[in-house]
């Protein structure tokens, strides 16, 4: 219903969010996350163009947050990479209509808007919080990578 | 959120029901609809297979409901061209998580099952009975063909 690109975006935007040990580097979202390698670079500098993510090169580099994980929603991830369309004009482009839709479009719209507030309404800081499920997404396959991101570059 | 194909479908399907005059041609539905003329053939036949409409060639001939308006649902339609696709698996494939969703693909799932759902609870006679908002998709240009689809074909 989203697309892949606005799918992996989350992904990475939960790994980087899950992160205890500050900035994550590229080939440790990439393992979390399990993005396919080609496009994993191009999400994250869409997010980081977006305001989303900071990254920072060299030792110690990596993806951090630009802002609190509470103040970040799915919403804001999904329409960084591959906006939501909401119809709000004829998508036949009929001028009588206009932006009175008829009622196919408008029920079509009406079902965006359901998900488009569902994901207005959920910080990436509650997909990290709710207990007794699984971990997001996965656990690495070394965790240890998480704690030592210097190691590598972004 | 649905894709082109979808959206093309609901619209043949309601220029089919709101049809008063029996079967409708392919170049009436065109006229009504507006899918690109690449499209259209394809959708109608996907459609077809579904057993969501007949078609009969030659005079008289076009296309129907299979079934009335008032059984047939927005989520038919959709499910008959490009299925709504829930997720009931974590998609990154980690056996451990399986069927037990982490938060993050929980939640789309939730916004998913919100679509299906309205659009399951939605029938195509009901978009077509909504007073006070402009007629399901558009008039066509020529509103006699509804009532003469006999003089072409399908």
């Amino acid at each position: 219903m989203i697309s892949p690109t606005a799918e992996y975006a989350l992904r990475a935007i939960v790994a980087i969010a899950q992160s205890s040990g500050g900035a994550v580097v590229t080939p440790t979202i990439a393992e979390i996350t399990r993005v396919p390698p080609g496009y994993l670079p191009k999400v994250l500098q869409t997010l980081r163009r977006a305001g989303l993510v900071h990254s920072k090169r060299g030792l110690g580099g990596g993806f951090t947050l630009a802002r609190p994980a509470e103040e970040l929603t799915v919403l804001e991830v999904v329409n960084a990479v591959d906006p939501i369309k909401r119809i709000d004009r004829c998508p036949l482009g009929i001028d009588s209509h206009g932006t009175n839709l008829c009622p196919l479009h408008k029920r079509l719209d009406e079902a965006t808007a359901l998900v488009e507030q569902s994901f207005a309404s959920t910080t990436i800081a509650e997909l990290l919080a709710e207990p007794g499920r699984s971990t997001p997404l996965c656990q690495p396959v070394k965790p240890i990578d998480l704690a030592m991101p210097s190691k590598r570059g972004t």
